[in-house]
């Protein structure tokens, strides 16, 4: 019911607030016999945490994930992983003035109407610091279907503000490339252009909104279901479920709008002696499910609602009043969206591939 | 796991393929005193169903749904509502030349890979016929949302190809409106060219996009939950669960990624008495909380995959082929996506609804 | 939330009320290519129905079975059954009195505390008429055990009233000796006492109760899951969802508690080359998982509370009055008992085994 | 799937081994505004752990609770509660033996056959420490069931071997009887003879089992669903899903067998202006819904498995052999079954009362 749990073979709970003692995470499903350590999960969690560059918060958080169970002898055990990510860099003071005041774009409001009053610390349960564990998590799922199914999951910056990168080959993208800036963009002349764009709004005191682009490569056809648990809707319930992200399309997305029946779908053909598609507009899934074809999505990301400059508002007893916030805050999210994205894909892919292990190994 | 089941606290199931005995739908959850006959059912499948005007498919379903449990003297009971709605109008003999062909767009191929084989008629599980017992389902969702919490729920097309229609004020469409038209777009001058347009895609044996924008007024302020079932995700995974959706975007929308802060946040004010925003860029939805103001989505549905032109594919034993689809179809799915986008929509919030009853209505 | 689905990777979702137009029933999670016709229903749902035999109620419903979707020439498709039972003996007049009056032992005053009002025709939706679909969707899920793991389920009665049979090998009791008279006692002599103290009760406007054994033979090792999804927990779920259960207990049973561990535990020994016990009082399953002995349970089942006779109780208005049963019912439920307990089983089992799957079958 | 999450307004996630760092838990669905701090989980945590008096294992551990999440400013707050207790004497040295040999009557066997290796330490995610977490959950469910619904919860030993306490009326049972002797039997004088029958056993290196009496007053009427979710059936897999429970019965149980339904019955009367019961053999659940009468439920305990001295038993290998437990043990599990009991009895509870807001509330 309070909706803290994601998945349904795989299963992911967390708890945890911004300026609490820290997040927890209990991954629920994951088959024994998968080689594990805590040093599996550092490189995405490094690709999340906060001050890993000029371009993000310099809020100082280690982001050092302990594993507390499921895992023996370097294995997993088929018992439930448990994840611990202690908060270091708490600093309740700097967030004492939204305790009375309503943050535009924040869930400062929503909460107190929902809930009759808040944890107002930096957040507090809608930080976006709670995908640390959700990160952490997909860690693992990224490696059981890497070793499993041979699925690769890379995400990336395609646009910021009017910046667009240009990517010949969605499926053809590296995490080397990926990986070759701070921006995270893999064409790396408009990169530079982003990170010009960003250290401009940081002191023009402003932010700037984006699009990220995530794809799947290796998925077998036959992943997802039918009817509500599409892979499509399980993807966009996964990617709207973070902080930010206002607009979810794949394959031709929005364009589809516009196009004709006999251009926009992708005849079928022989490849290899697979069955394929000549072209990817339908993004990797046709009636909800894999097709076999890369599976390409994007999402759009709001400019980060903390802002330096005063912006109007009301206090809780509904007085006018502006705020500034004066806390450690990103001037553009999408650079740190992209391991986020990725790990909301990488639960569902799992999740799936493990729900299609049980439909088609049974009767064989 | 196999996904034939949607909601929380409201809970749908449904079963049934195009051209088997019929559809059955059971939902469960409803709170017991609702009044509730099959009346109440009828408008909004009279909307989906196929055959009402001369833009839709011919294929002649009354789509007349019987309920067989769950009422007593005219009310709900509070036990779960059975509807059944009987297939009269199969012709197995038009689909024939499916068993063996994989139609692009479409899930044959993907069902293949998924069970091993599939039940061809009509595209079977994966038709959109199935989204007529979520559309009785949902009218329940829809009286119990008006009738405890005056929300109300009201889709539209936007655009159709190239032509737009002209909204002002989203939350100011009626449903008269929508319904003064066989296209359903709200703008009666844009509807008339989207009309012609969709005859011209008849003949020319071909097929036409659009987008379609779903309202909904007078939701509370604290419905949602703040991480995996945020509002918007669960809304997002209904909308991306409908056959034909591509992409999907609440509020600025996509256009937020190139937006900066300062102008995309909605600043608060006060409005008789209520904290309110000044604009609506955020769709209604803060940290995946309802804040109150109208909720508003877009959904990108793309051209329908069956052409009665001869399209490019492979057989099921791999060799080249074409297909041209012989049945009966929508040149365009945009007018009779409406009501489905709507149905989901009023099943998500009135699963939120009754969840939120839990949170606030217990320690007072 | 309101708990008419039942399972997890099999999932049975149910609906109907004993005197409306039918049973619903869909069943989710069916693998995909086991041969199913309407025909592998009826035994069980005959074994089930009323006026089966003179011991019995004479209320005479055919319980036929229509199965509406999910088998497609011949073979399950992989998507939902759906199977519809008609009411065809519907006799509202029957239960006028009980409109007004709480009949002792019976589900009317909570059904009215906790809903307000009730369907108080014949018992409504806490009629025992709904495991009749309960039944049929567990004959499906005895056909997968059967087909694919070789597992059997067979139920008897082994005690009614102060009447004992003497079964001395529990696993090896066979349908045919159930079957052998309508007490469903496989010790024939018992049963012919049995079925002597059924007619008396019938004659003496009272009712008896009894106890019912349920073997589950082939169950391999490693089913069930170690802490909340026990085996034996989803089995205790499963037989106490059942009407007039109430008490469930496994092998040795509350003879546990007498018992010293030295005396109670069942030592390992090597069998045929598998690991197996000296004896069985674990009944099958240590900690909560299938060690590969027979599951053995007994299901406590009390005397039925509609009585002929007159009983002391109140009006809806809180009047004293007294109420005697004029609807038609068995004088002893455990010959009825022995089908839905088994299917119960089954469906517990059918569940287990294709969650092992995608625990055993993923990294190999 | 994999089953380490209990309830459904109210969910428990649970994590952690017996010899690994610790144990986690997440409460996910407490209404927000609670009182709550680590002082309200630390006596039922203290009457579960071990160590507690001469009758128990000798095991040392403080089982301290550290809330992480959830609560603010001394109030939950409506977010998911995660509990952490650390594991401090862990001794893997004593049980270097069960890497290898299965003792009869645990889990050793049955894990193996499930994921093809275990931990091995102490059980694993089989020991009962894993209810240390339930028990610090329930303590928070038993305060929202207090504060709420004035409901109160209270187990005890009724029979330890032969010996049996006396109880006349299960209902008016205080936690100070309880707590008055180590045995936890409010009947002092028989848990004197208790606690020689458990001394002598530990002398003769055996063990013994029980039965443990749970009530539950002040229940409101309308509790637990109609079908599946039947309160006694939630009830019923709770008490199932905790270690060496073989048996679970309510009200008059196993007794119900030999019983005419003329005597059986409970005749309704009014108490008070309240619709009660003249007896209470339906234990307070009728049709599965409570009836506002006392819940009572019984548990049938076996005697430890693990033993000190020489039990046959076989090898990973297969090979025959045997093994004398040297692990610290309770000769008796009764006295710390009664916390776990009470703690599973509290969960239910406070879900279906949980879930039966939902349901009154809405249109009323």
């Amino acid at each position: 019911m309070a909706g803290n749990t994601f998945g349904t073979a795989l299963r992911l709970t967390t708890a945890g607030e911004s300026h609490g003692p820290g997040y927890v995470g209990i991954l629920d499903g994951m088959p024994p016999g998968l080689e594990l350590s805590e040093a599996d999960l550092q490189p995405d969690l490094d690709r999340r945490r906060p001050g890993q560059s000029r371009l993000t918060t310099q809020r100082n958080e280690p982001d050092e994930c302990r594993i507390l169970s499921g895992v023996f002898e370097g294995k997993t055990t088929g018992t439930p992983i448990a994840f611990l990510i202690e908060n270091r860099d708490q600093r309740p003071r700097d967030y004492s003035e939204i305790k009375d005041k309503y943050r535009p774009g924040h869930a400062d409001y929503t909460f107190d109407a929902k809930y009759g009053f808040r944890d107002y610390r930096g957040g507090g349960r809608s930080s976006a610091r709670e995908t640390s564990v959700r990160v952490a998590a997909a860690a693992v799922a990224k490696k059981l279907l890497r070793e499993r199914w041979g699925v690769e999951i890379v995400g990336y910056v395609k646009s910021i503000g009017d910046i667009e990168g240009r990517i010949d080959d969605p499926a053809a993208v590296t995490l080397d490339q990926v990986e070759a800036n701070p921006v995270r963009c893999p064409d790396q002349e408009a990169a530079s252009r982003m990170a010009e764009l960003i250290e401009r709004m940081r002191s023009e005191r402003d932010s700037v909104g984006g699009i990220s682009e995530l794809v799947a490569t290796g998925v077998p056809p036959g992943w997802g279901e039918p009817v509500f648990d599409k892979l499509k809707a399980d993807l966009g319930k996964a990617l709207f479920s973070l902080p930010a992200v206002l607009g979810v399309e794949y394959g031709a997305g929005f364009g589809v709008a516009r196009a004709r029946g006999s251009e926009n779908n992708d005849p079928f053909e022989m490849r290899e002696g697979s069955v394929s598609t000549r072209s990817n507009r339908h993004g990797g899934m046709l009636g909800g499910i894999s097709s076999g074809q890369p599976i390409v999505l994007r999402c759009a990301v709001k400019p980060t609602s903390s802002l330096p400059q005063p912006q109007d508002t009301v206090t809780r007893a509904g007085e006018p009043t502006t705020i500034a916030t004066k806390g450690r805050h990103d001037p553009c999210l999408l650079p740190r969206f992209v391991p986020m994205g990725e790990a909301m894909i990488a639960l569902v892919l799992a999740d799936h591939g493990l729900r299609q292990v049980a439909v088609s190994d049974v009767l064989g």
